[in-house]
Parts: C-alpha cells; sequence; structure tokens
C-alpha cells in the first residue's frame, strides 16, 4: 500500500459524493469514505470514477493518503462533525489538515480549530454556497483557518470553484479561525433578504400593477438584462413560467404561501444583535417568514379586509421601472447591512476580513451571484476603508437615479395595504443613514427622566444626569 | 439572639436599600446587609429605619431571620448573584427562600432554579420595573419560581408591590422557573418599542408639522388625555418642555441624537429569533439604537442631502389627530408582538404564562404603566385563549378608527424621508396579519429551485418537490 490519494472526503451523502467527483475532474486522487458502507457502495455503483478510490475502513483510508494528509469532512452540521474529528484525531498526525465543508455554527469552528490546533493538527472551517450543483461544478468557497494552511490546500479548493466572468476561482481565504463559516452564514443572512426584496416585489407588481404570471415572468427577465441582473431573478422568471405539472394553470399559484427556514437567516439575525449593528433587511426577512407559518390564522382575516380599489398614479410600464428601482435600492441597504456587519465582525472576532475579497468570491458560484457583486468588489477594490456601501461613488449615484422612486413605490405600497415589510426596512435605513436626527435625542432624554441614565450634550464631553423640572 | 427578622435585602445599592425601606415602611423587619461594610454604613447614616436592622456579617443576619428564611438578593446580575447564592448555601436549610430581585437573564434563572431545588432551597427569581422610585414607593413585581414558594413570599411582595386603579397589587406570580425574568425581559423589549415609536412621532410632527418644542409638549399633553395615557407619553411632554439649566433654549435640542442601551432590549430580540415569532418592532427599536450610534457619519451625509419641501396635505391639527392614530396602531402592534412572544415561549419554556395576568401587573408601577394596559388585561379576561391582540373585538375597532390615518402618516414619512423604521414595521406587521398571500409561495418556488427544499402543494397535504424546466 503506498500512500497515494492526495486528498480524502468523509461523508458521501450528496454534497459529499459531488465534492469528490468535482476534484477528481479536476485530476486529484481522491480517497472517498463514509461511516455507514450503504452510501460507499452507492457511490461506486452510480457515480465511478477513476480517480476516486472508495474505501470502508477509515483506518485504511488515512493510510492512502500523501503527507501532510487532507482530510475533507461534509457531514451534518454539529456532533457528527466533531464525532468524526474525533475519530480522525489518533490517526493523524502534526501538520495534517483537516477540511469542514458543512454549514457549521461559525463559534464551532472557531472552537475546533482551537482545540485541534493543540495536537498540532491544522483545521480549515470553509463555507460552500452553490447546492448539490455548486458542489458538483463549481461552488463559491470560503476558508478560515490559517493562511498557512490555506497555502496548501488552496490550489484544490480554487481548482473546484467556480469562475468569475474574468477567471477568478471563487475561492479564497477569509480570515482566522473561524471567518470562513462566518462569512457563509451572512451570506445566507443576506441570502434571505434578497429573496424577501424578490417576494415583496412580485407582491407590489401582482397587487399594484395586476399583471399575470406570464406577464411577472417577463418582468423579472427585463430586470435580467439590467443592473438587477442575478442567479436569484433568473429563477425567479423560472419560477412564474412554470405551469403546474397537474393542470391548475400557473405552478406558483398552487404553492402555499408559507416559507420554511433551515436556520442560518435565524443565526445572522442574533448574530447581529451581538455584535450590535443594524440588520433591519434581514432581520425583517426572518420575520416575514414566522408570519408566512400563520396561514390559516391570516386567511381567516383576509376574509373580513374590504377590498381596496388600487387607483395606480401611473401607467403600468412606469410601475415596472419603479419596482425595478426599489428593488435596487433595496439591495444596495440589504449588501450595505450585510457588510457593515462583516466590518464590525472583523473587528470583534479579530477576524481581519478582506470585503473586497468577500465581494469578489460571491460573483459567481453561490446563490447570491450578480452583477451587482462587481460593483461591490470594485467599491471595496477602490476604498479597502470605505464606512458604508452607500459611500462609494457608484452606489451614491446609483441611490440618486432610484432613490426616488423607491420612496414612491414604497409608499404607495404602505397606502394600499401590500405588506412590504423588507421594502419599508430599507427606505428607512437609508434615510437614516442621511439624518442628522433621528429621535435618539428624545429617547435619551427619556431615559435619563427615568432611569437617571445619564445623556451626552452636543456642546461639551462626558455623560451627563439632569434634575428634570416637570 | 432571637429569630426575629421576617426577610433580609442583599445589596444595598440603590434599588436594594430603596426595596429595604419599602419593605420597613410596611411593618416588616428587615435585616439588611451588603458585602462591603461602606454601603451598610451608608444606609445606617443616610436612612435608618426603626424595622431595618443593619449587618456587615452575612451568618448573623441569617441568624437573625425567621424560619423557613428568606433572603432577597439585589446585586449586579451575572456572577455576582452567583457568587452571593455560593455564599449562602452552606447558611440555608430545606424550604427556606432565596428572592433573586436583579435584572438577570431568564436562563440564568432557570439555571439557579433547578440547582437550588437539589438542597431543598426554593429560588424565586423575579423581575421589578420601576427604577429606583419604583423600588421605594412601588414598583411592578413579576416573580417566577414555583406556586406553593410564591405564597409564602406573595404577601410581602404584593405589600410593597404598586397599585393598579383598581387597587389590584401589581405583583403576581408569573409562572415556573425563570418565568418572572422572562416576562421582565420582554417588558423592556416592548419598553424600547414605545421609546421607538414615540420618538417617530416626534420625528414626524417636528419634519411634518414643524411645531416648536413647546408646541409639541402640548401635543404629547393632549395625547396624555386620551387612548395614548401613560407613564411615557407624560414624561415625553416634560422633557420636551424642559429648558436647558446652561441657557441654550430648549434642553432636548442640546442632548446628543445617540441612544444607548443596557441590553435587556437586544435580548428580547435575540429570544424572538430563537423561539421563532416576529418582532419586527422591537428589533427596529434596537436597530435603531444601533444607528443612532453612528452620529458623525450621519452629520457628515445629512450635510449633502438636498433640502425637501413638506407639502402637508392637511392642516396642522389633522396632523395632531393622525400622527396620534398612527402612535396608537403602532402600540398596538408592538403589544400583538410582545404577547404573541409571551405566547410562544409559554409553550416553549414550559412557564404556562397566563396573558391576561401579565398585561394586569404592567398597570401601574413599571415604565410602561398605560390605560391601554387595562384595555389588553379586558380583552385576554375576555377571551384567555387570545390568538393575536388585534382579534380582540376592542382593538378590532381601535384598528379600524386608526389605521387609514396611520397608513397615511407613514406613507407621508417615507414620502418626505424621515426615517420612521418602526411605525412602517407596525403597518407592515399588522397588514402582513390581514393578508392571504405574502409571497411566501414564491420564496418556497426559489427554494425548491435551487436547493430541493421542497414545497406544500394548496390542493393537498405533505411536502413535493418538483422537477423545474426552465
Amino acid at each position: 500500500m503506498t500512500m497515494r490519494n492526495d486528498i480524502a472526503v468523509i461523508g458521501l451523502g450528496v454534497m459529499g459524493s459531488n465534492l469528490a467527483l468535482n476534484i477528481a475532474d479536476h485530476g486529484y486522487k481522491v480517497a472517498v469514505y463514509n461511516y455507514t458502507a450503504d452510501l460507499v457502495e452507492k457511490f461506486q455503483r452510480e457515480t465511478p470514477h477513476e480517480n476516486a478510490e472508495p474505501f470502508t475502513d477509515l483506518k485504511a483510508m488515512v493510510a492512502s493518503l500523501k503527507h501532510p494528509r487532507q482530510v475533507i469532512i461534509m457531514v451534518t452540521a454539529g456532533r457528527p462533525v466533531d464525532a468524526v474529528i474525533e475519530a480522525l484525531k489518533p490517526l493523524l498526525e502534526k501538520d495534517d489538515i483537516i477540511l469542514e465543508l458543512g454549514n457549521s455554527y461559525f463559534e464551532d469552528s472557531i472552537r475546533r480549530f482551537e482545540d485541534l490546533s493543540k495536537s498540532g493538527i491544522v483545521f480549515i472551517g470553509a463555507g460552500v454556497s452553490g447546492g448539490a450543483e455548486g458542489a458538483r461544478h463549481g461552488p463559491a468557497i470560503m476558508a478560515g483557518g490559517t493562511e498557512e494552511a490555506y497555502a496548501s490546500v488552496g490550489p484544490i479548493l480554487e481548482a473546484i470553484s467556480a469562475r468569475a466572468s474574468d477567471g477568478k476561482p471563487c475561492c479564497a481565504f477569509m480570515g482566522q479561525g473561524g471567518a470562513g463559516h462566518y462569512v457563509k452564514m451572512v451570506h445566507n443572512g443576506i441570502e434571505y433578504a434578497d429573496m424577501q426584496l424578490i417576494a415583496e416585489s412580485y407582491l407590489l407588481l401582482k397587487e399594484l400593477g395586476g399583471f399575470t404570471n406570464e406577464e411577472l415572468a417577463d418582468i423579472f427577465a427585463t430586470y435580467q438584462q439590467g443592473d438587477l441582473q442575478s442567479y436569484l431573478i433568473r429563477i425567479t422568471s423560472a419560477v412564474l413560467r412554470e405551469d403546474d405539472p397537474e393542470g391548475s394553470g400557473s405552478l406558483v399559484d398552487m404553492i402555499v404561501d408559507a416559507a420554511g427556514q433551515k436556520g442560518t437567516g435565524k443565526w445572522t439575525c442574533i448574530n447581529g444583535f451581538e455584535v450590535g449593528t443594524n440588520l433591519s433587511l434581514i432581520d425583517g426577512a426572518c420575520n416575514a417568514r414566522y408570519i408566512s407559518g400563520k396561514v390559516k390564522e391570516r386567511e381567516t382575516r383576509a376574509l373580513e379586509k374590504k377590498v381596496r380599489q388600487v387607483v395606480l398614479p401611473f401607467d403600468r410600464k412606469t410601475l415596472v421601472r419603479k419596482v425595478g428601482h426599489l428593488l435596487y435600492a433595496g439591495k444596495i441597504a440589504a449588501y450595505a447591512q450585510g457588510f457593515d456587519l462583516y466590518r464590525a465582525a472583523s473587528e470583534r472576532y479579530g477576524f481581519n476580513l478582506n470585503l473586497g475579497k468577500i465581494a469578489e468570491i460571491f460573483r459567481a458560484g453561490c446563490i447570491i451571484q450578480a452583477r451587482f457583486l462587481n460593483d461591490i468588489t470594485a467599491a471595496y477594490t477602490e476604498n479597502p476603508g470605505l464606512l458604508n456601501l452607500v459611500d462609494a461613488p457608484f452606489f451614491k449615484r446609483k441611490l440618486e437615479e432610484c432613490l426616488e422612486d423607491a420612496r414612491e413605490i414604497c409608499a404607495l405600497g404602505i397606502s394600499n395595504a401590500i405588506p412590504t415589510p423588507v421594502m419599508a426596512g430599507a427606505i428607512t435605513y437609508l434615510d437614516a443613514l442621511n439624518s442628522a436626527c433621528v429621535g435618539a435625542n428624545l429617547i435619551q432624554g427619556l431615559r435619563d427622566y427615568f432611569g437617571a441614565h445619564t445623556f451626552e450634550r452636543k456642546d461639551k464631553p462626558g455623560f451627563v444626569h439632569h434634575m428634570w423640572s416637570h
């Protein structure tokens, strides 16, 4: 038995198998292993590959690896990951590398990184976006750990990742310890906001414009030709165009109006409150999913609602353009908040994140891939210390073009009882960013009145308590 | 030495001293103790009381208590509480009672409750609202633990608590384990929303109506005569009327526009995401505080902002009435969300909360005390199984009266770039509650398209995955 394999993949579910095949396609020798033999057999039966060697014995698999060994773990996040690490530990040596590519919580990755570093084993936690298709043909990969360890595994990861339009791989070292999974978590939060913005645009067009699903599919296809070009807009058009295979008409009308979630959006919201930055669009998107779950309750109340007569103050073509502007302004707000969180978290957790690099690897492979991300990349490349995305000259100009239309449609939605929490969250966020007074002076007065919490005066430094006279 | 004292207070900061004096005023013999002697001396020097006996020795203090012993802990939340409990444990016996009245995190109270129950010591974690004044003359008290233990300490707690207008004490047993501190945490979250709604009303009146601070003080005094009557509205008028002691004019204009926070609002938001209910108003209030902190950033951008000419479509008197309606609708939304969280948390944590009882004890003593809480109490008394506050006949009628005006002002604020995130959060929440479609069907379509997450069909049970054709 020689040390013949370049890398191993543990966990042969859809994601693990596809990653292994992707690696094998790129000419690397990959050892594949699963805790239960059934998935190993399935892999060998359905997708055998000349560069992939199946194992049902962990020790034999590890023995087949070149030094330093590189082992990818792709199993369910949580305890299963820890169980695999425990099983691997006695088989590995100093300088061997564990790559954990599941949807792990970043604090678990920080813990594993620190724990394994004690025994000299290098831990790289990386987030992978792009679903099963991405894993097979090119995902976006966000790696955390140490820069030295990344140097040795980077070539394989970059080889299997997606390529942006300029040919650059959508894979990079994000930062220390749990930084890779952190970047992936917030990516998912932004994805929630993106999808909710699309859902609210759909509602506004449907309710204000009375468009059919076919027309809506065409509208999103038009959006796809311009600034809004992205994977999610493309598939929105596809979803709206789909017929019900059971013949009822449009499939989207047959889908129950209740959105599920798997947790990473929620994690992002919680983290935003812990770090202390405003994530109103992601919060709103999660909240909208919670409220969507109350289907029966909403339907019962809707029966009692008076039918409103929508009076559109312009033609339907203008509506389409203005909703597009609202959607674009909303997207700027969502990414401004997401990247503001990256900035704050980078300091707090010592990740030393490069915001331009993050935008760069989001450009292809992942769910939120979009033309827009080229512009964010450019903004941070031009000014790495950018305080907020809205201050970048490009986005400032775009907001000048879009914001009045956006404001108008948002107000029209509110006037017509169309629930657009995240659109409203976007406009009020952008307006707060540009306001010298947001009313917090009054809040500080109240807090000092009832709780002696003190306040700062505009004319001198330091906090004072006032003896209120009324 | 006889066992002569009815109860003890450990921790003689402002809150602890005031609670001890309040207890002593009600004829109970109270032993007072502090870990450092200075505060014991200060208490004895500044506020000696015939019913209060000072101690600098913990053992002697405990020995002075009647059986079963009742010991109040009022020290800084977190480790100090655990330190006091550890010091007390060897001195107490089975059936003795520890009452922890600080601003503790409810999961700490659950832990302490379970831990102490092993040694037979009864733990009651209670939230106290009303600040230093409330502690001295009558706070609202929300107790958790066991009903049996509450039966023995209840008389003292109820004696020192505030009274509602019907004479009922604003103190009650909320539920098992950490329920008291849980109810208090969400109370504080609601307080954040209440204050932000007031701040946004102030902004709207100021920006749309151009009122002076004196006029604004009068407007809030008018609100105080009607449905909005509450402690916070009363002191808002007082704060707006206050002159700067340094002679600059109105004090509120001299306060830096950046609101601080101490954490319980944030805890509530995080808990909302963990439990999975929509708390958009409390989230928005926390987010508004974060963004208020970026004072320099906002001021710099505001300099570049074009001056907008506000065109008010009605007279200023109408504006005042309509903003009042928006504020009231906002309040309904904030409490609907807060009480929805109580309902969900009661199930999740096994608290067995009585929502009517919670509203009842909020009626006086605490910061959010308001006429409005009588109506919430009545709504839950009439229908303890009420799904959402908006379904109660009283609030349904109120919303019919207010919602169109509220919608109009909210849209006007958005059109005029006045940042009102929580008002917009209220309207969009209320509208979502009443909408049969919120666009989640499209989100489910997208999720199934890119991640095979499946969806439910309207015409048959179960989840299906669709093979998308475009």
